[in-house]
């Protein structure tokens, strides 16, 4: 093999040409809070049921999965109704494997070449990503100073671009700030003025909120979507499971571009066992939103600016001066805990993890305050 | 839910108005020999490694997976050099959920809105479909009677075209037709010549084929991919676990487009237990060889027309006169034996199934042929 021949050498697209693979850093440390990992591994009894439903599936494994994966989606659908109070049906869900999954076929299905998409920055960045993956125009929407959505102005720039995908995270990562139902409307409504124009509210967070998800707004609103996740609530990052609830109209569209037979039968196995354990795993939700409040409160206390926080991270500064957040990060490394630096201006993230973990990572940031005094 | 909503009432995509989801009729009959899966299970010593092997990893499921899948590759790329001969590396190969993620991975890179991708037609219906998915504009290039490649009919449309893509399917799907390595090469060189062009061989259905890979003419050529999958030959159509060999710098490119953590821990650790056990599994595959060659003979013996198949399954006719063939495909279903009508005028596609499964095929065309008698 030639060696000398790089990625600018194939004849790749040319908006990728010096760009950079999307992710965090994976450092061996002993505290890992920068990717918003859920710290409680499975209970044994939903490892145990994950082993005896995979080696079912495993047995008829030389047959394709169930391509419309039917009983995955009504139990999610169960789970989404039982949670919400919301009525969901089979019909109304999709799934993917993730959520990044689920919004590129949202994107492919809906806006891709000649079309846009907006999100309302700092938010998660692999819309952008994916949006540029599947030929998508992107659009950076504006924020309010609180990283709340700015109304006025946002339905200002959906009146003036008219895209075609609307990207609203609630709660939005990396800030943890949690959108109204007032503004997702207001979004909405300016969206179907300007354009008929799809909708995507990510609820990646929202079992981690203070406030009920916005599920309940799909009703009679066929161009809107609710994006969830098993990775964080459910503390399955490592099982890949996105899914939406919508209008059936927009399942059935979605289908017209997902690959065939895009979720394997162990996924579909892995992910129906782990929501045969959902009181469980909600239970350590329950912990991780008292850890994220303690979180909040130390750190304020500790002198910081904290963002208000729905989701099982917490946003802190602010730093000020050119490269301080990083060197911040850097510091707090060296003292064994790995936090997020996202690029946010003066800010850092870190991760609700166990009790221990957010206490090594609240004693490294004293640690700093004392030197700084 | 407002149930009167349909699919062309959203803002889709225009060019997916009017279009259906792709896929095989999922019919309930006692013999399905339609979709090309392999007839054997896993043998259940391979089962006991899976749900090990997936219980361990479940063990750590609240954590992202290896976003590089290290692991894995590494040993794909072990079973390549074993059974090629041609010595690959962990940095040479990539791996995705089904070689349609794979492929539509290579397209979000090399081509996308504005470029171009070729395949030589009839072929694998998804690289065609794929290419819609991702803004790719699609040429259709021809095939001889005979279903080989026309070498100097296929340069003059890659000449003409100058497509940024270029699929080679081999074994072909659905005629399973290998395709000469100087074939290969030729279009190869005519795509370099044309523009710098990536050329994918995909190659599906190889441990099936009376010839050798050509995965070693990646070596020297940075512009060739091979792309393979486990659904076939490891029989696990089930697992979704697609791979390619390739220059290092393809690898990298991939990267650029692929969603972050795209291939769960579950899958990671199934599609491993299964590498443990690959002689096992390519022991079947000698079978299944077997059988595909039991049914060129006894089709022709019934006075079929048979293509020359080096892949699990056999292309037969022809059926003349409109809507013959699928006249056919409906009296073998009638049968209770399910064979795909994949469109192409006048032939019908059976996949080698278990000597039993074959019989109750060949009983039934037999009988046909008494019929018709």
């Amino acid at each position: 093999m030639s060696v000398n021949i790089g990625i600018d050498d194939l004849p790749i697209r040319d908006e990728l040409r010096g760009k950079s693979p999307y992710g965090a850093p994976q450092l061996d440390v002993p505290v890992r809070l920068n990717t918003n990992e859920n710290p409680y591994p499975l209970p044994e009894p939903l490892v145990e049921r994950i082993a005896e439903r995979v080696r079912e599936a495993a047995r008829t494994l030389n047959r394709y999965p169930d391509r419309d994966a039917v009983e995955l989606r009504t139990e999610l659908a169960a789970y989404l109704t039982r949670t919400t109070g919301h009525q969901v049906g089979t019909a109304n869900v999709w799934a993917a494997n993730g959520s990044n999954e689920v919004i590129q076929q949202l994107l492919q299905t809906f806006a891709g070449p000649g079309r846009l998409a907006i999100g309302f920055e700092p938010s998660y960045s692999m819309h952008g990503l994916i949006a540029r993956g599947t030929g998508t125009g992107w659009i950076s929407g504006p924020r309010n100073d609180d990283f709340t959505i700015d109304v006025a102005a946002a339905t200002a720039a959906i009146a003036a671009h008219r895209p075609d995908v609307v990207f609203i995270t609630s709660p939005n990562n990396p800030t943890g700030t949690a959108v109204e139902a007032e503004t997702v409307l207001a979004l909405y409504e300016a969206a179907q003025a300007a354009k008929p124009s799809l909708v995507v509210v990510d609820e990646a967070y929202v079992e981690f909120s203070h406030r009920p998800s916005l599920l309940s707004l799909i009703e009679g609103r066929p161009h809107l979507v609710v994006s969830r996740t098993m990775s964080k609530a459910f503390g399955a990052a490592g099982l890949r499971l996105g899914y939406l609830a919508a209008h059936p109209a927009v399942v059935d569209a979605v289908q017209l571009v997902r690959l065939p037979y895009h979720l394997s039968a162990v996924t579909q196995a892995t992910a129906l066992a782990a929501l045969e354990h959902t009181d469980t795993l909600l239970g350590y939700v329950e912990q991780l939103k008292t850890e994220r409040d303690r979180l909040v409160t130390e750190l304020r206390a500790l002198g910081y600016e904290v963002t208000e926080s729905d989701a099982n991270f917490v946003q802190f500064g602010r730093f000020t001066g050119e490269g301080a957040a990083h060197a911040v990060w850097r510091k707090i490394l060296d003292r064994g805990v790995l936090v997020r630096d996202n690029g946010v201006p003066g800010w850092l993230r870190v991760t609700a993890g166990t009790p221990r973990e957010n206490d090594a990572f609240l004693d490294a940031v004293r640690a700093l305050k004392k030197e700084q005094t």
